[in-house]
Order: structure tokens, then sequence, then C-alpha cells
């Protein structure tokens, strides 16, 4: 008989095995519509994930950033955010300047920052908010409309108040707890709360004892974890530790660090935090204060030092970084302990938003695949997102393009670097042609500079894009200008470098995509070749109209990636959506326009030819279905080049 | 530039192109979960189904059929469906006999034989209604329950009046036409109607010209198309077309076709529809009246020829046969006329009922794979069906098997039969594996009778299953008694004949997967062995009281099946659910019991025999999630055994 005592650990019966739950899925959210999602971590909310790593004893860092002044500051920012976020922080967090409007809709405000970064970068964030001198009113309608936003996660604190004659108001907001509890009665159990506190103790408390009364205070109210103002020794962090927990604090308490980067910004945050700069340190920077390289390397070797003391306690399970909105030196702190893992991994071929709302998201159109947060953007107003399949799209109600004013009309690069890339002065199509063969090449162009971007692609290509990229050089010389692409991938390992995805132990498949612009010409020799790749090629071709072709269904979308995982159903990430794609077909058109076309002179020879070809020529895409075989699409290509080659009296040259 | 008025048919622009739809997908049931199926005829209704064919030349053919008397006839009726099923009946339709209880929820009514019809054997059907002397109340009663069921056809008729003093009745159902107006008066468009049709005229009729008049009433009320009454010269039904056609009657009429089975039976319909057996055909059966087979041969013969005569006329769409209940002389006249055609090509793996509620479900859990009828009775209270991924599915809500009479209970053989096969008595647990090995091998067992079914397998031997015989046979010889396996499939095209299904041009995988119930010593054994597959083998291991172990997600599904197609989303038929297999673990244990242990005198060894293997034994099942590579389930058996077979000091035998 089966030793079930000792060798064998049963699970409950079915009661149990059909209603609990153990990983966050509540029974409320079941459907049969809705499955758990590839990364457990997706669903988890920020104390959740904190609780799991401090009992893996993974020790984590955090990343606290202030909103800029300008709007090309946040495009700067925002890619700072993407940058920094692939290190793996566990959450970054954005500063709350009452001074600088931080609740609006504008793009440099605290509120629409910590959105960016949730739902275009994908990372957790937390939400700085102040109460003194706010009415209840104001800051339920910052708390609703952050909720809205999709932000889960606020830092909870007083503020400064402005002014002299500020007084305790009745009933008003005159502590952070006053905040919490307001927050905890407003707002339940949905936002993670997370309080300051201060290790030498708050510059207005009475004492250091009434202070750390006042830190209990707030946890009780109903935070749920703790980040510390800076310090300059690790054992004035962790007596205040010890301190916290002899009072009864239990939550997670976080070391702010603040590697020294400059002179001036030390004695500045020094002043405004009403800090005093530890003799030791003082003796090392004065001499070396007009030095700003060796101030720089003391402070990452200074923070280095005391963050491995901190971690070797015992008691610290992650670091919050206070970055200044700078990446260099917390970047060397975090890579000198071993903290920044730039993880090639991928839960999805795609970066997942970190909005609640679309949390079982695992499906997109392929279109967006280098524009994803113009993609999220334009879908932010959905109420449910695809899951395991794309399905009817009957209305997928894309955003308009109209009020699309950050990710659309603003490129990283300046006028000036665009016009370097792109060309000061076209002269022909084959002007255009070159400019996307050299993107490809990555060489440079004839006035020697590289082509890093193009209006539909940000970045450089992509490294799965590289295994193409002899035959796209090809292609574009000739006129099929390729602005998507991704080779046919017949089960290779989930853990690939290169193509893989998702959970290890799977296979990820794909089928040969390809997107281009191209001549009308042209796409009357492909048509004719395309008959010969029946039911094979499934292809769309439309023009800036919204005249199409296609042989696909006109409603079917078409998977192009999946993946196969132990234990799992099948996740198929990436599709082509022949409905989605006329709502791509506009944006890619218009990008032309505004991205490209405007760089010149109204009427210039230059504009002129980029109207031309946005007026005329077709957007097609092709999928190769026979993933296990060799990807046909580039022969389809040479085939149209061969029939555009041929003697014209073979050729239907159509009515030009 | 493009020709786009000649050689380029473009497609309407966006606005038409995702709000037009053309396969009777409504934009009402468009909604971001569901995905138009494989097949769209599974979405049509059955006079669509017709237009399509007719427009496409397709000639069908559809098969009428009685209720049976008694409940086993309902189960010979049943399997009697899917064999003819398989030739490819466009639909099949059902009697109703008013003194039969017709419409109540005996087993053998025509209501639930019609009903088991639609939603077990997946044929589309038509259920005959009469209405003479029946009160409205009644007559929507049964088509509210007809509706209910799943039924989309119905066959409006009068009846024949019982007693002699019938009389029209005022408000009252006098005539089919009375119907035909009360069904679209009640349910509107809901059904498909089809009436009768006399090529000589009805009986009661007071002349041919007057009962066209009323045939073209009844059709105007509403009726969809017509099936006539036997005749026995083709002329006389073309006839009657021409006739129909010239007073304005445009819907289809198919030809009642009745070949002459048997010299009693004709002359017992003959009797009852008041026709004339013309005299060329009285000249050659009457000299061969008792000789049934030469009459049979006969009427497949006469059948045939008018069957053919029908077709080349151009009027004749498709023909209809009153089957009498009987297989042979239908089947060999349609092989004759090239009609029967067994396509091996299925939609899905598994078949698919024809209820509409089901008709997005494209996931079923494997466990039920040899009991489809009976997965689909216990899913029947489901008000939406999986559709694209099993998804979190917390309460199924299986339907309970108490009342679980038809497919549960009753097996297609006799006990006697039974008894033969799995053995007068039982002498011990080897008698058991036996039974097991001799159904996997197809030789007699020891008293000269093959193992033809078992209680979880109806039917011999799956074809896909036949590729894992040799292994099967050595496993089940020493006690692990499967019950459901299939091999690893790493795409194969979609259009291979024993593993393929889905359109053609795609790929279909599989994951091995082996089910089968084994003593608590291999159990423990086989647990050791287990630790060293992880994670490439999930396994559920479960008892009768359901104590189980397993290490996969207590809630996610995983997919043993699926299929990547041109133009479509990835499709995953079969799943294996956690949460499922604990009711099906209910089903399978209890199937010991009710269908072996049973035939067996209560405290007899045989039946203490089968009441210790299901009280003590385990339900195993084991997925190889690396399906690209050899499937690794077999050795893990083995090293099961080679755990057993070690010497005793070197095994974790348990407390027994």
């Amino acid at each position: 008989m089966v030793n079930q005592g000792e060798d064998v650990c049963w699970q409950s019966s079915k009661s149990d095995s059909s209603g609990a739950s153990n990983s966050g899925e509540s029974s409320k959210e079941s459907s049969r519509c809705s499955t758990p999602v590839l990364d457990a971590d997706r669903k988890d909310r920020l104390r959740d994930k904190m609780r799991r790593r401090i009992e893996a004893g993974d020790h984590w860092f955090s990343l606290e950033f202030f909103p800029p002044r300008t709007s090309s500051g946040a495009v700067n920012l925002i890619s700072r955010f993407d940058r920094m976020g692939s290190g793996g922080p566990l959450f970054i967090d954005i500063t709350w300047h009452p001074a600088g409007d931080p609740g609006s809709d504008k793009e440099t405000s605290s509120m629409m920052i910590a959105s960016t970064a949730v739902n275009y970068c994908g990372l957790e964030s937390v939400l700085h908010l102040t109460c003194c001198q706010q009415t209840k009113e104001k800051i339920t309608a910052h708390l609703s409309k952050a909720k809205r936003l999709g932000l889960k996660n606020i830092m909870a604190l007083r503020g400064d108040p402005v002014g002299e004659d500020w007084e305790d108001e009745d009933g008003g907001f005159n502590y952070a707890t006053d905040l919490v509890k307001h927050i905890r009665c407003e707002f339940d159990d949905y936002f993670d709360i997370c309080v300051a506190g201060y290790p030498t103790g708050h510059p207005e408390a009475e004492s250091y004892e009434d202070d750390l009364r006042h830190l209990k205070e707030k946890v009780e109210a109903g935070a749920d974890f703790i980040i510390t103002q800076l310090f300059f020794r690790a054992e004035t962090f962790l007596k205040f530790v010890r301190d916290c927990r002899a009072i009864g604090i239990t939550c997670p308490i976080l070391p702010g660090i603040f590697p020294i980067q400059g002179y001036q910004s030390l004695r500045q945050l020094v002043k405004l935090s009403k800090l005093e700069v530890p003799e030791e340190i003082k003796q090392v920077i004065e001499p070396i204060k007009e030095n700003d390289a060796a101030i720089r390397n003391y402070g990452i070797q200074q923070a280095v030092e005391m963050c491995k003391e901190l971690l070797t306690s015992g008691d610290v399970p992650g670091l919050h970084f206070y970055t200044l909105n700078r990446e260099v030196a917390t970047m060397e702190v975090l890579r000198q302990l071993g903290l920044w893992v730039e993880d090639p991994r991928r839960p999805l071929p795609w970066a997942i938003s970190a909005h609640p709302k679309r949390k079982v998201e695992d499906v997109r159109p392929i279109f967006w695949a280098s524009r994803p947060k113009s993609y999220i953007y334009r879908t932010q107003d959905w109420d449910d997102f695809p899951n395991g399949r794309w399905g009817n799209s009957a209305s997928p109600a894309f955003g308009e393009l109209n009020d699309y004013y950050l990710f659309y009309l603003t490129s990283k690069c300046s006028k000036e670097a665009l016009l370097q890339m792109w060309g000061e002065e076209l002269t022909s199509e084959q002007s255009v042609f070159e400019v996307f063969t050299n993107y490809i090449t990555a060489q440079p162009n004839s006035n020697g500079h590289k082509v890093m971007c193009l209006p539909w692609n940000d970045d450089p290509l992509a490294p799965e894009t590289n295994l193409l990229k002899d035959q796209l050089e090809k292609v574009n010389r000739r006129g099929v200008l390729t602005i998507n692409s991704q080779p046919n991938i017949n089960g290779k390992p989930s853990s690939d470098p290169v193509v893989g995805w998702g959970p290890p132990g799977g296979y990820v498949f794909q089928k040969a995509y390809l997107e281009f612009f191209t001549s009308s010409e042209n796409v009357t020799a492909l048509l004719t070749v395309l008959k010969k790749y029946e039911p094979r090629v499934n292809y769309h071709i439309v023009n800036v109209q919204g005249k199409n072709r296609t042989n696909a269904h006109e409603m079917q979308p078409n998977a192009v990636t999946w993946g196969i995982f132990p234990g799992r159903e099948i996740v198929q990430p990436t599709v082509v959506d022949p409905v989605s794609f006329m709502y791509w077909k506009d944006e890619a058109f218009a990008l032309w326009i505004e991205q490209w076309a405007k760089l010149y002179e109204e009427e210039s020879p230059s504009r002129m030819i980029i109207q031309y070809i946005h007026d005329n020529y077709f957007l097609v895409n092709l999928v190769d279905n026979d993933f296990p075989l060799d990807n046909c699409l580039w022969q389809v290509i040479e085939d149209m080049f061969e029939v555009l080659d041929a003697p014209p009296e073979t050729l239907d040259q159509g009515n030009e």
C-alpha cells in the first residue's frame, strides 16, 4: 500500500481542489474565457511581490524619479525608464511637487509620468501624494484619477506646508497618517501604501522616539511598507529598523540610498532634508569638490560599501535609490552589488503593460511591434483585453490619431539629427529607398551619418530581424520598403536568446511575416505572383484611401507567433488581424507625413516626394503559413522583381 | 499604376470591412472572446446549407427514421445514427407518433430521439410534429421544448385524425398550414420548416390541383422546403416539381425515396399511404415474394435507377430516404449513386455536437475521449462552452452521475456478451489484467471470445491508439490498466489520415498522453520514478476517495492537442484539465462497479475482485510535455517496473 503519511504528500479532494486558489486567482474573477497568465507575477500586487521576494531571500532594488520640467525632458525620462527598467527594479516611484500642478494631464505632471511608467513602460510604480493644505475632495479626486490610470501604489506623505502661518486644521490633513486613513476609508484595500521613515527622526519631530510612534501610527492606519529618508551610515538605518521592530512595526522597511553624485547636489539635498553629513565623508570630498568624476567615483564606492553592509545584515530586503533622474551612478552601484540583472528572458514577445486592467492581455496584432507604446495608447480605453485569442474584433475601437501627442509626434531625435539621417534634400523615390537600405545595413549614408531610426522604428534593427538582414537589404534597395518582419521559427526552445520567450521548457514558433510599402507598379506584379502561392501565403494590400485586396478571411486573425509550454494552454501572443490592420494603416501612412515630410518646407521637392509616396504607395503584409518549410516570402519578392524585369510585352502594366 | 478596374478587384474600405459579415457572423454575436469556428458550416442553418449546396451543384441525401419502441431499441438506433452519420447525410428526420407520447422525456420518444441525434450524434435533425386534435398550448409546449433541446428544424404535418367523427375546428389546427403559421407566429424565424408534398395528390384532397394549391399555401405560410411522399416512377416526381414551379412554388422540393426492402413492408406502406404500386413492379416482385434477398436486390436496383434519373434531371438537389430504420438497402443505394462519402477529414479531433449553443465549442478535456456522449450529457446545462481555450474552469459544474441513465448504465452489448468478453469468473486481479491485454491485442481470450469493448471504451481500439499497441500490451500485462492514450505528434499535415483534423494546409501536434488504473504499490514506485522526469512529465494521480497527487498547477489546463492552420488562430481542441479530471475520476471509478462488478452475484469472488480494484487502485494520467522528442512515458513505466523488480532491500515498500 502507498505510504500516504510519509513519502507522499496528498492533496485535498475534489471540493477543495476546485474551490481553493493559491496564486492570487480569486474565484470572483474566474470565467471560462480567462486563464491564468503565464507569469504569476503579473497578477500580484506590490506587497505580495515583496512578500514573495522576502520569503525567497531574493534582494530587490527600486528607483525614485522626479517629474521633468519640459516635454522634451518627459521624452528623455521615459527613455530612461525603459533603460533602467531593463535592470529589473521591483518598482519605481515618482515624486509629487504641489507647486508643479502634479495631478494635471500635462505630460510633465507627476500623475502623467507615473501613468506612463505603468502603462507604457510596464513598470510597477508608486505615485507620491502629499496632503497638507489640501481638501479631502482634491485628494480623493487625485486618488480616483490615479486609480483610473492604472496606478496601484501610493506613497502617502504630509508634504511641506507653504507659507509661515500654517497650523493644524480640524478634520484636515495634518499628518501623513490622516492621508493613509483617508485612502483606506475611501478606497478600501485598492492601493498599496508606502510611508516615509526617518532614520534620525523627522526634523520637526519632538524626539526620535516621538517620531517612531508617529511612524507606528502610519503603519497601523494601513501602510504596507516604509521607505526611509537618505542616511550616510549603515548603522544609522539598522538601529532604526531595530527600534521600529522593538515597538511593533513589522512591515518591510526599505533604506533610501543616495549615491553622492556631485558636490552641489549633495549640499542642496542636505540642506533640504536637514541632515548632517558625517565628518569622514566631508573630509574626503572637500578636497576634491571641484573634481566631479572623483566625487562620483567616491559616491559609488561609498554607496556600494554601505549597501553591502545593509544587505548582509539580514534586515534589508531591498534597496531604494534616490536617482535624481540620473542613470550612471545608480546603475554602477547596482552592477557592483550584482543586483542589476538584464534578464534576456521575456514573458511574452512584447513588453507587458503594468496596468491592472491589462493583466490578462496576451495577444496583440503584429503591426505595432516596433511601436508598442502607440499600441497601448490607442487601446487604453478598451474595457477588456484579448486573452488566449484575439477573437472576433469587429469593433476594436482603436483610439483616434488626432490627440495623439506624446508618442506620435515626438521622435526621440532632434529635427537636425533626423535630417542628417533621412536626407537634407531628397531628389527622387530612390533617395528614400537608400534611407531604408542604410537603416537595414547600419552603414553610414553618403553624408557619413548612420540611420538609427525610421518613422516606424524608433530603435535600430532588432536582433531577431538581423536574421533577415541580407534579404532585407536587397529588397529595400529596389523599393520594397520594409517596416516590420519576422523569420519563421519551427519549435525553438523558449530559452533561445534571440527568439525565445515564456517560461523555461517550452517551444516557440513563428510564421514568417513581412510588411512593407511599395509602389502600385510593384503591387500589380505582386498580385500576379501571389496567385502561385495560394493558399500558402496570406496577404493584405491597402493604400492610404483604404482600398484593399486580401485573400484572407475578412474577420479571421492569423496567429503568427505562438508557444507551447509544460502544463499550459497554448499562448499565441501575436496575430495578423485584418480589422486592426486597417487602423494600423492609418497610422503607418500618417507617419510618412508627420515624421518625415514635415521636416521639409512646404512645396519643397523633398516634401513632395514623401507626399507622393504617401499618396500612391501601398502597404503590404505577407504571411507564409508553412512555418516548417523554408520561408517563401523572399521568393515571392524575387518573383515579383522577375515579373517587373520581364520584357514589356509580357507585362500587364495597367493604365498609367 | 494599378489597373484597379480590371485585373484587381478591390475590397471596400475600412468602414465596410469592419462592419460587414459574409458567413453568418452577425455583429450582435461578436465578442472579443469568441472567434469564427473552423468550419463555417457549423454556423449555418439547414436552409442555408441547402442553398449553398444547390448553388454549388452538390447533391445531398437525407434519412428518415421512426422512434424505437424499447430502450434497447433506442441504444441500437443511436448506434445506427453514428454509422449512417458517417456517410454524410445533410440531415435526418424523426417521425412523430401521437399515440406513443412523442413529446415526452422517455428515451424512446420522438422528441428525445431527435434531441439525441442533434446533441450526441452531431446530426442536423428535423423533428416531425403533427397538429390535428391538439391544442395550441400543447403544440407551443412541444415547440418550446424542442427549441430548448437544441432542435432547429420542424416538419409540420397535419397528421391522421383518430376516430371517425373528426371535423374541422374553428381556430384549431385543421391543416398543416395552420401549424406552419403558428410556428412562424410564436417562434418567428427560429425554426426551419419542412412540409409534405404529394406527387400524386393527397389521398383526401379533392383533386391534384387542389392539393397543389394547399401546398402553395403551406409554403406561403412560411415553409422552407418540401419533402414528398414516396413514389415509384421518376416522372411522377418530376411532373410534380414542374407543376409546383408552374404555380409559383420556388423552395427546394426533395423526393422521398423508398427502396423496396421486402414484400410485406411494401404492402403495408402502400396500404397506409394509399398508393398504387405500378404494374411493372408488381410483375417483378410477385414471383419472388418469398425470396427476401431477391426482393431487396431488386429494390436497390430499382431505387438506384430512379434516383439516377432524378439527379440527372437537374430538378433534384437532394434525395430523401425512408429507411424504415434499416441500414443496408439505403447505404447500398447511396454507395451506388456515389453519394455515400465517408470523409476521414475531421473538423476537430472529436465529434462536434449539432446543438446551436455548442457551435463555438472547440476545447474539451481529453478524459472523455472514448465517451464523448457522456461528456456532452454531463455538460448539457452549461451556458457557454469553452472556445479558444479551456480557461479557468473553477466551477465547470459537470452534471451529476445519478440520473445518468442512457449512456452510463447501458452498454451496447448484452450481459451475456460482456461476461464472455470480460470473464464468467474472475480468480484474481491478474484475470482483469488479461481482459485489458486481450482488448489491446484484439486476440481471442481463453474462451475464444474477442474483447471488443471495456467499460471505458465502447469501441475497439482507435487507429491512432494502434500506433502504441506493442507498448500498451506490455504494460497492461503487468497491471498498468490503460484506458486512454495518445502518441506525441510533432507537426503532421492536417490531412494525415490517422491523426489529422481541421482544414487542409495545416499542421497538427500532440503531447503524448497515458491514462491508466494501477495498484497503490505501483503508484509508490511511480512517484519515485517521476521525480527524475521533472518538469518534463506532468502527472495527476487520484484514488476513488479523491486523494490526489500532482506536480501540475492546480487550476492550469495543459493543452495536449493543437493545430496551426493557414490564416487562423491556434486551435487547441484537447486539454488535460486538473479540475475536470476530478469529475472524470468519479465516472471512471463508477464504471468498474456499474458496468463490470454488477455482472456478478453480490458477495461472489468475481465481484469482490472488481470491488477491490475500485476501492484500492489509483487513476493516473501522464503528459510528456516534450512533444518534439521521443515519447518518454513508456520509459517512465519501464522505470517503475524496474523499481518494483529491484531486490526488496532497495525498495521503499510502504506500510502494507
